[in-house]
C-alpha cells in the first residue's frame, strides 16, 4: 500500500516536472478579434506549448463593462491588446511595457504615430512588443521584415494592404458597378464600416505602410506624413478603359527609395497583368519587397478576420513563448522623406476629334520630357477618347504637364490621370 | 599633450567598446551560391551588425582544391553548408554539430533523408541546424512554417517549388513546344543541368515537401516516401485542351491531412485560375499554406539563384547572430503516411464519334461513384475528343475507373490522366 502510495507520488512528479510552465494572458478587448483569440487559445494552448515550452493560458479580460486593468496587469506575464483607437489603448500599453510586461498588438494607429517611442519603452524595460497583425492579418510580412531579410537591403514594398478597398475595386471591375454601388455592396456584406473614411480615403493603408517603412529602411515614419490619395473618386470608365491596356486598377502602398531619400504613399495605381498584386482580390491583402539581391518576394493572404487576425496574434505569443527577440533595424541612419516621387501615368483625355490634337498632347508631354509607352486612340462621333500610359516620371513635372493640357481648347472634359505601378526587377 | 593622449585613448575605449562581437563563419562550398554568399557577406555584414549586434565575418572557405576542414571548423562559430550532396556534406554537418558549432545549410537532399537525426545532434550540442535556403530559395517558407505559424493547425501545403519545371510547363504553355524543346530552352539558358533527371522526375521537389511536410505536420517523412510522378511524359496537347476549361498546368508538391493520415506528393496538376499558384510562371516558386483558421497564405519569389540563395542563408545567419531560437514542431505524435490520397482528375479520352460513348464513359464513372464536374466533346472527323473534369475522389478508385475505361472498344487511343487541383478553402 505504501509502496503504491510512492509509485503515485513519484509518477505524479515526473507529471509536474514535464508540466509547462504557463504564459499568462492578460487580454484588452473583446470583440471580433477578441472573442476569436479567446477561442483560439483554448484550441492550441498546448501545441504552442509543445514547440515552445510555455503554456499560454488566459490570466484575465477587460472589455467595456469588465474588468480591471490593474488587476488584469498585476496577474499577466503577457497583455495581448486589440481595443484598436489610440484612448486608452496607449496608456494600457504604455503601462505594461514599463511593469516589464510583453505587449502583443494589432494597433496600427497606435504604432504609426507612437511606435518608436513605445518600441524604445520595450527596450528599456527588457520586455518586446510585437505587432504581426497590426499589418495584413495572418500575412506575415512583419515577421519577413523583422526576420528573414534582417540582413537584406530593401529598395521597394508595395502592398495592397487594405480588404475594404481591394474589394470594392474588385467588384467594380467584376461587375462594372460604380463606386458607390460597390461600396454599398461592401458595407451589406460587413466589408466596410458604416463610416467608411478611414479605408476608402486610404488611412488605415497609410498607416499600415507607415509600420512597415519604419521595418524596411529604419526610417520612422508618421502616418500623416504619408502622401494619401483615396479610391472615392474612381469612376467604372476608368477601370473599363484601362483594362483595354491590360491594366487593372488596386489602392496600392508603397515606401520606396527614390535616389537618397524615401517615398511612403497610398495611391490608387493601375497594375499590368504579370505584376504579383495584380491576381490579387477581393478581401486579400498582400505585400510584395523588392530588392536588388532578392528580386521581390510576395506574401498574400486574408488581410482581416477575426480568427485570422488572432492566428497572427497567436503567432507572436508562441515566439514570445519560446524566447525570441524582435529584430527592429535601428534608426542610427534614418532617410530623409522625398518631397516628390516618380511614377508612370495613365492619362485619359476626352478631345474633339480633330486633326493635330495627338499632336498638341504629344508636344506638351514632350516639353516635359514624359515619353509615352502606349496610345490608343478611338473616335466617339464628333469626339475622341485618347489613352496614353506614360515611363515613368518625377510626379511634380506630370503634374505640371497634366495642368497645360487641361487648358487645351480641344478638351471636352477634365482629364483624368492615374498612376500605372512599373516593376523595377524581374517578375 | 598628455591630455591629448588621454582624450584620444578614451575616444578609442568608446570605440573598441562600439565594436560588435564577430560571428566567424567557415564556408564549406564555393560554387554559385557560395561565391554570391562570400560576396554578400562583404556588402551586408555591418547592416547586419546593426540588428543583431554581431558582425558576420568570413574566417575560412572549402572547396575542392583548397583549404582545410579542422582548420575551417576550429577557427568559425558557424558553418555554412554549400556543397550539396550527402557526401562529405553529411560528415562535416555532423562534425560541426558536436564541435558546437551552429550549421547553415541549403542542403535538401541531406536533410530529406537525415534531418531529424541532425536536428537532434544539434539540440544535444546546444546549437542550431538552420536551413531556409534547402526550400525555395529566398521564400520564407521556413521561416513562416517555424515562425508565424509556430502555433497553428496546419491542413495543406502545395507548392511550386522547382523552378526548372515551372520554367519547362511554362514555356509549352506560352510557345505550344514540346516538352523536349522546352526542356532543351531551359538547358540552353542555364535553368536545367544537363542530366535533368533530378529537376524533371520531381526527386528535387520531393526532397523539398519532405522537409515542409516534417514542419507542418510534426511528422518526419523521408524523400524516398513522396509519391511521385514527373513532367516527362506531359504532352502540348494535355496543355491546349485544358487551357479550355480554364486550367493551367504545374508540377506541384503537396503535403496534406487526408483523414488522419498524412499524405506526401509530387505530380503534375491542372489549377484553376483563381488558385494563388496560378499565376506563378518562369522559374518562380511559390508555396500556399492551408489551415481552416488562418485561410490560406501565399510565399512567392524567386527559388533558385546564386545571389538569392545566399540572401536566405544570410537570413538564417542574422537570427544566429541575435540568439534567436529555431523552434521545430515536436515528433512526439507523428502521422501515419496516408496509402491513398485524393484528387480531382482532368480526363482526356479519343474515342469513336458514335452515339453511347459519353454514355459508357459516364456509367463507368457512376459504378465508381466520381461525379464529373464538367465535359467538353467535340468532333474530329470519325473521332471525338472528350475531355472531364471529375470532383475529387479516392486515387485508387479513379485509378480502378481508368482501368476500364481503357478497355472501352471504341477508344482510339489509350486515355490521359492529370490531377486538377481544388481550393478547400476560400480564396
Amino acid at each position: 500500500m505504501t509502496c503504491l502510495v510512492a509509485r503515485l507520488a513519484t509518477r505524479l512528479e515526473a507529471l509536474v516536472i514535464e508540466m509547462p510552465e504557463p504564459l499568462r494572458i492578460g487580454l484588452l478587448g473583446r470583440g471580433t478579434v477578441g472573442g476569436a483569440f479567446e477561442q483560439l487559445i483554448g484550441e492550441r494552448a498546448e501545441a504552442v506549448a509543445a514547440t515552445t515550452g510555455r503554456m499560454p493560458e488566459l490570466a484575465g479580460i477587460l472589455t467595456r463593462s469588465s474588468g480591471d486593468f490593474e488587476q488584469i496587469l498585476n496577474d499577466s506575464d503577457v497583455i495581448v491588446e486589440v481595443m484598436g483607437g489610440l484612448d486608452p489603448a496607449r496608456d494600457y500599453v504604455e503601462q505594461a511595457l514599463k511593469a516589464g510586461r510583453h505587449v502583443v498588438t494589432a494597433n496600427k494607429q497606435l504604432l504609426s504615430r507612437h511606435g518608436d517611442e513605445l518600441w524604445a519603452l520595450a527596450a528599456e524595460h527588457g520586455v518586446q512588443l510585437r505587432f504581426e497583425a497590426a499589418v495584413a492579418g495572418v500575412v506575415p510580412v512583419i515577421a519577413v521584415l523583422t526576420g528573414s531579410l534582417a540582413g537584406a537591403r530593401i529598395d521597394r514594398i508595395h502592398g495592397i494592404v487594405n480588404g475594404t478597398t481591394n474589394f470594392i475595386l474588385s467588384e467594380m471591375a467584376r461587375t462594372g458597378a460604380s463606386y458607390a454601388e460597390a461600396l454599398a455592396e461592401a458595407q451589406s456584406l460587413g466589408y466596410a464600416e458604416a463610416d467608411p473614411t478611414e479605408d476608402v480615403a486610404g488611412i488605415d493603408a497609410a498607416a499600415k505602410i507607415a509600420i512597415l517603412a519604419r521595418l524596411a529602411f529604419g526610417t520612422p515614419v508618421h502616418v500623416d506624413q504619408v502622401g494619401r490619395e483615396g479610391i472615392e473618386r474612381i469612376q467604372p470608365d476608368d477601370i473599363e478603359y484601362a483594362s483595354e491596356l491590360g491594366l487593372g486598377l488596386k489602392l496600392v502602398a508603397s515606401a520606396e527609395r527614390v535616389g537618397d531619400a524615401l517615398s511612403v504613399r497610398v495611391h490608387p495605381v493601375f497594375l499590368y497583368p504579370g505584376h504579383p498584386l495584380a491576381s490579387v482580390d477581393g478581401a486579400f491583402n498582400a505585400v510584395t519587397i523588392e530588392s536588388e539581391a532578392v528580386t521581390d518576394i510576395t506574401l498574400a493572404g486574408p488581410g482581416a478576420g477575426g480568427i485570422q487576425t488572432a492566428s497572427a496574434l497567436l503567432g507572436d505569443i508562441a515566439a514570445i513563448a519560446a524566447g525570441q527577440s524582435l529584430l527592429l533595424a535601428p534608426i542610427d541612419n534614418p532617410l530623409p522623406l522625398a518631397d516628390d516621387a516618380e511614377s508612370a501615368y495613365y492619362l485619359h483625355l476626352e478631345v474633339e476629334d480633330q486633326p493635330g490634337v495627338l499632336a498638341q498632347v504629344a508636344a506638351l508631354l514632350g516639353e516635359h520630357e514624359i515619353s509615352v509607352r502606349s496610345v490608343v486612340q478611338r473616335g466617339l462621333g464628333a469626339n475622341a477618347r485618347l489613352v496614353m500610359v506614360s515611363h515613368r516620371v518625377a510626379d511634380s513635372r506630370f503634374a505640371a504637364a497634366l495642368e497645360q493640357i487641361a487648358q487645351l481648347d480641344a478638351l471636352k472634359s477634365q482629364p483624368r490621370a492615374i498612376r500605372v505601378l512599373e516593376e523595377e526587377f524581374g517578375g
